[in-house]
Parts: structure tokens; C-alpha cells; sequence
């Protein structure tokens, strides 16, 4: 059993972690901490790892001490830039048999989407973008649009790959979506949508679509849990969960 | 069997439209005419339906001449505005049992989606449309998307339908499209399509989406002579194929 | 305003219709009855329409009490068949400004699936249906596919189209799906997915597709207003709620 | 540059590979034979790698002799089983510098789509499969949704699956598909389309789905000249175009 700490337990995704966590046959939670709780709490527990779904304010707080405890940390919280990177990767060489996974998005199935979408870019001469949201979204394109954009254009970039052909000399403003590295991005915001997002290849003769729906939080929690069974046999910072997946 | 001339047959649409009517059962192809040949061969030949895949300098005086001659016209050629319907309307009244179809899209799947949106518009809080077109169209969004969305836009205004919910306050230029009458259309250049369309639908708790797919030219065809079958028996000047479909 | 009862208010439905009607702005909730209570509440409140989502053993009594009272009624209830709708038409013969919805489904967008479904039935060669629902649904095709298919069934009867292509020679049991009045249905069963529907057309060079997915049981509550705010104006007995769409 | 064959040049694969070889800016058409043809012109004109589009009959004939003479070969001929696979892997070791591509699927995006639907199997409780097809195809399922079938099971038996969830109790017969080693793949036949696939992963909260849509045979054609290229460099037996993708 992996003794399983919450901090931000109170919140939307803690309170979710909380219910999968104690859900989950090979781990107990033992502390569910929230913003007027003592860090003490984990170790009288003996909390083996925390999940933190706190604020950019208090997180570094929680992990430089959670890493001096040698509690792994699974961590959901934004925020990180590369300082803040570089901040953790210190404070784990001295402690070096702790695990900290910072984990922008705990979506299996998006982390799935971005890495194929990633893999196929060199083989395809097109490729766009094409993201679908509930209308009370407040920015487009979505961060996971972005972040698949970058990563096609990485791809594209390493194998070589010309620019997308597009022969458009009359538009309308906006018609062809925003530019993200070269990569055309979509954003549609309809009721009754949750979170969206296509990925469209195309080459002579054929098509390749990968599209991922979200439709409930809880959706999440797969991601937080492989993340909490993987992280005590990851010592060191690993940034996306990704690399807690057998994609390769 | 209906006896038909085809006007512009060295065309792509015109030779698309000589071996339809060949392979009819009920028509039988009279005539085929192009740029250097004289119209009186229709007569000749016993032409009681035209159709005329031709080009805006000549299509007037090709229509005057048939509405002369009491034959019937299905007219694929771009270039109709208000006065130049008002002109066949004159030149109708003077052969009133004379029919001529002015048809912008002869795609029977197009139209259907269009009247379907019109139709599905008042019920529905939210919509966007994605025009998906081969990257070798030099215009965007395409103009069937530009229309859907003023049927749509019209069918809300009627229905008293407030304006589409959307929060976006941050965002990439071109994002969320281009704004045609308040709706929000969506161009995708792609590798590997030839021409798409998707209307999407959005209110609390479900969406309805409505999608053509185009693949070859071959694909106006039925338009066409559903066209040809309807036009001896509906004399005067019709705008659009909607209106020899039982849609209603 | 209309004054509204509901039936069966404890139930999922019955519950979600309560709070759908005292959301309107042009209703007032003014009963809410379930098993153990009396009908009469229904005229001591006043209530012009009823809302009835209770069971197959009750509903007829239901029905039969308040036509007596001149309380229209919309049912979502199930169990009508040739015979009881009979029935209805009897009793609604005796109070004839009295009006009563059976509505075997509430979706105005599985309603405008249909209807289009059927509309474009008679212009294309081919069409299959597929639905894809939760895996724990215990039914297959569900019983909106079988409707769709019947009504395209009848379209295409109607239209004197022939049978559908299909050259299969080889195959597993089960691979080209189920029969229904000649129309191919697949049904499809995801965790994570809710209800959802897809029918196809196709023809030489095109497809058609008409989606309909459907998230929450709330979206059910803009066809039951629907039907509460018609009732009133539509004497007799109505079945189907296309027939208060203005589809035609 | 690098001198290719093509075999069975007059048949619809092989006159598109010579189209292909001809357009490539690395590649020199140096030999296109057919059935009359000696493969004697293939050492006369230099070749270094032959493409064989032929019939199973004559194919291994052709390999034992191009494998003799050191030539590189990229098979796209059906018809081999294990034992043919053995011979093939014997007669190579007497020509350790010479490489044989054997590739039952040359579509860049079909082999994608399998290689991604096997990574993506473990991490969902559901899926299923979708292949869409023209009316004229005489077998159902088809055979790259079998085989992508039989990858997913391969993957959820190692990843130690369990079954995947079905409450369904009552059905028409083939509503739920066909069982392909525990997957359910359901084959949808409409004129219009020409060959696609749609695999459908699911879990709580979310859905997974890759699409493969093939237009044209022309689209075969960047796996063919993918094996041309990397063929001189990988001596022996490779059976997959999916060898020569740099996937992991």
C-alpha cells in the first residue's frame, strides 16, 4: 500500500485525488491537508507521497519541505518556469533518492494524443489544429492546442519538413485560425462542449485524425494515480507524465 | 426522355454533364456545345432542356435566346446578382411556360446541410461552422460556409435568438475564426481533402453536427439532373436546387 | 405564466423537470406530486399543464383524471401503445379543448436527427446507422437507432429507392451489424461515453452525416418546455414532439 | 541516386510505383518489367533495389533470384505465411548484405494508426473498432482492422486487461459487431467513401480516437519509396513497413 498525503484537499482536483486515491486498492489516504493544516501532518501520518494541487504561491514551500522529508511529490499545481525548475532539480541532489513529477496536464489521453501527434508530424505534409471548448473558456487557442502545436513544429523542424502548403490570397479575417509556430490552431467554443481537441494529418491521398474528449475531472485521476505508483522508483525531476508512460 | 443540350460541354462541369445524360435512362443528350458553335443546333436537334456550364461574359445571352425558343434552362454558371435575375425575370414573363434553375450549388449534400441548419439554427444556444478544403484554394472560409452561416444567422434572427455565448478575452489573432453575421467560421487547408463542411450545434448538455464531405465533381451531378427531370414542370425562375427538393 | 404540476417528482426525470420549470421565466411550478400523493393538489394549485414521468402501471389513470379536469398534459412515460393511444383519443373526444404530448423522446436534437435522417433518405444510395453509448446500456441498437432506421426505411419505400449496395461475400458473424427493415445498425459500446448517434448517407463522390451527441439528462428539459409551453394551444392528443418543431 | 525495378509493372500498384520512382528526386527508374520480362534486365539496367507488386505464384521466384544477385527488395505481393518468411530468412543468409522489405500494409497513416492504437491500448477499460468501406469491398471486416484488432488484444493481454465492459442483455443479432479476439469490430459499407478506420478508446471521463481516411491508392505510395530508401540499409528479413518509422 502506498501511504498517499493531499495538499489543496479542499479544492476542485484535491477533493477528486482524495476520492480516487482512497478508491484505489494499492494506496490509503492518510492526510488530506488544505490551506490552515501543518506539512507536520504528512510525516505523523508517514505520507510516502504527496499529491499537490495547491497555488503557484505556496507549492515551492510545500516541496522544499516535502523533499527534505524524503516525500515524493506527484504535482498538479502551475506555475513552473525554468527557475523554478532549476530551484527543484538543487534541492533534489540532496536528496537523491526522491521523486518529484511536475505534471502540466493528467490527462492520459491528451499526454497520448500530443506524443502520436508528435511522432506522425514528420510524415505528413499538412497538419492543423483544431480545438472545441464550452463557451465560458476565457482563452483560445487552449494551452494543450499550444503545447501540441510546439511539439509538431519541434518534429517538423528536426525531420527537415517544408513549410504547410496554403494557397489562401482572399480571407476573412481569422478564417484560417491563429499561427502557433507555423501550425494552424482552431479554437470553437460551443454549449454542451466540455474539452476538445483534433489533431488533423494530411498528405496525398490521405488523412490521419487524432482526437481526444474529456468530458469530467475525473477523467484525471487515472493520470494523478499512475503518477503516485510510479514516482517512488523515479528519483530526481521529471517534468510531464509522459515519461511515466511505455510510449516507446 | 428528355431531350438535352449541354452549353460549355468541353468544360469540366459541361463533359461531367454530357456523360451524365448519357448514362440517364431517362434523358438522351442532343447537343454539345462549346465556345465556337451556334446555339440554333439546339433547336436543330430538338434540345427541350439546356444546361449551361459556361461562363458569366456569355450565360445572358445563351439564356435569352433559349427563353425564346421556350427551352428550358438548368444554369451551373457563377454570376447571378439581383440584376441580372431581374432581367430573366423580364424575359420569363414573356414565355411563361419557360423554366429556368439558377443553381449556386449543385450538390445535393451541401444543400441538404444548409436547409438542415436553417432549420436546426433556432433551437441551439451556440454554433460554429468548419469549412475543410485541399490547400490549393486561394479563398477562406469557402463560399458555401459563408452561406450557411447567413442562413443560420438569419434563421436566429427570426427566431428572436440572442447572441452566442462566448468569454474569450485572451486569445491569438484569428483563434476563433472569422465572424460571418455573428457566426464563427473556421478555414482548414489540409493535404488529402477535396471539400468538407461541418455545422456544429451546441446547447446545455448536447450537440448536433451536420457534416458534408465532397470527393469528386462526379458528386454534383445527381444536382444537376434532378435539375433537368423538375425544370419543364416549373415554369418561371427558381434560385437554388432547395427548391425541387421535398424538404418541406 | 404557466402553471405547471409535475408527476413522478422524485424520479430522475420528474426532479430534473421541476427545477427546468422553475428556471422559465414563463412558468411557475405549482405541484409537485409523487406516489404517495393526491391528484387533486394538482386543482386545488391550479395547474394548467402536467407533466407526467411516472410508470406504465399509473400513467393511464393519470391521463384519464386530469383530461376530466381540462389539465393538458405532457408524457414522457413510456408503455403507449396502438391501444392506449386509442384510448386517449376517447377520452379527449369528451373535453375537447384539451390537450395531451406523448413524447417517446424529449431530445430536440435526436428529434432533428430523425426528421433529417428522414428527409435525406430518398437522395442517397446508401445509409447505416451507428450508435455508441456507456457499456453498461442493456439493450442493442437502442431503441432511437431502430426509430431512425424505420423512418428512413419508410422514406426510401416511399421514394421507390432499391436496396442498398453491398457486396459482402466474406464475412465474421456480426461485422456488418444489424438489420432493421433492411437499414445496417452498429452499436457501439465506450466507457466514457454517454449517448450518442450517427447516421451516414452516401452517394457517388459524397457523404452526409448527421450526429447527434447527447451529454446530461438536462438536455432533455428544452424539449419538455417545449411541449408545456404548445400543449395548451394544441387540442387533442399529439404524438411525437417533431410535431411542435417547425421543421416543415 | 538510387536504381530501382519495378516488377509487375502493368498492374495498378506497380504502374503507380513507377510514376512515384520516376517523381522521386533520389530515385532512377531503371527497369520496369512485367510478366513477359526477363529478370536478366534488372542486372543489365543496374538495379539495386526492385519493388514487387506481382502475384503470389511467381513471387518467390523472383526474390530467390534478386536475393542471388544482391538486390534489394521491397515486396508489396500478398500470400506470405511463416513458412514462406523461413525460406526467405535461409536463402538471405547467403546474401548477408542483401535486405528484404516484406510489407502486408505500405499506407504510412494505416500503419501509424495501428502502431498507436497498440501504444494507447493499455491505458483504456474500452475500445473498439469502426472501419468504413466502399459497397464493392467483399469482405467484412477488413483485414488491416482485424490485424489492428489483433494488435490491441496483444497489447491489453501483456498490459493484463481485464475484459472489456458489456452489460448488454438484448440485441439484434449483429448489433454489437464482430469479435475479433475479444474486440468488437463493426464494418460499415456506403458508396462514397473508399476506405477509412476509426479505433475508439474509452475510460471515466474520456475518449481516444484515431482515424485513418485513405482517398487514393497514390497514398501507398510514400510507404513504397519509405522502403526503397532505407531497404539498402537493413540487410535481412524485416516484415512491417512500421520497421522502418521512427516510432519509439
Amino acid at each position: 500500500m502506498i501511504k498517499v498525503g493531499v495538499l489543496g484537499a479542499k479544492g476542485k482536483m484535491g477533493a477528486q485525488t482524495c476520492l480516487a486515491v482512497e478508491e484505489a486498492d494499492d494506496c490509503e489516504l492518510v492526510a488530506r491537508l488544505d490551506q490552515a493544516d501543518e506539512l507536520e501532518e504528512l510525516t505523523k501520518a508517514g505520507a510516502q507521497v504527496v499529491v499537490d494541487f495547491t497555488r503557484p504561491e505556496v507549492v515551492m514551500d510545500n516541496l522544499e519541505w516535502c523533499i527534505e522529508q524524503g516525500i515524493h511529490a506527484v504535482v498538479g499545481t502551475t506555475g513552473f518556469d525554468e527557475s523554478r525548475l532549476s530551484t527543484l532539480r538543487t534541492w533534489l541532489e540532496a536528496s537523491p533518492s526522491t521523486g518529484v513529477l511536475i505534471a502540466p496536464n493528467f490527462s492520459i489521453g491528451a499526454v497520448l494524443m500530443m506524443q502520436f501527434a508528435a511522432k506522425a508530424a514528420r510524415y505528413y505534409e499538412s497538419v492543423e489544429i483544431i480545438e472545441l471548448h464550452h463557451p465560458d473558456k476565457v482563452d483560445a487557442p487552449s494551452g494543450t492546442a499550444r503545447r501540441t502545436a510546439e511539439l509538431i513544429a519541434a518534429a517538423r523542424a528536426e525531420a527537415g519538413s517544408g513549410p504547410i502548403p496554403d494557397a489562401t490570397t482572399t480571407s476573412l479575417d481569422g478564417a484560417r485560425g491563429a499561427d502557433v509556430e507555423g501550425i494552424r490552431v482552431h479554437g470553437v467554443r460551443l454549449r454542451g462542449l466540455i474539452a476538445h481537441q483534433e489533431v488533423l494529418f494530411g498528405d496525398t491521398g490521405e488523412t490521419l485524425t487524432i482526437r481526444h474528449d474529456s468530458m469530467a475531472r475525473v477523467s484525471f485521476m487515472a493520470g494523478v494515480l499512475l503518477g503516485v505508483r510510479r514516482i517512488s522508483g523515479t528519483p530526481g525531476l521529471t517534468v510531464g507524465l509522459e515519461h511515466f508512460m511505455d510510449l516507446d
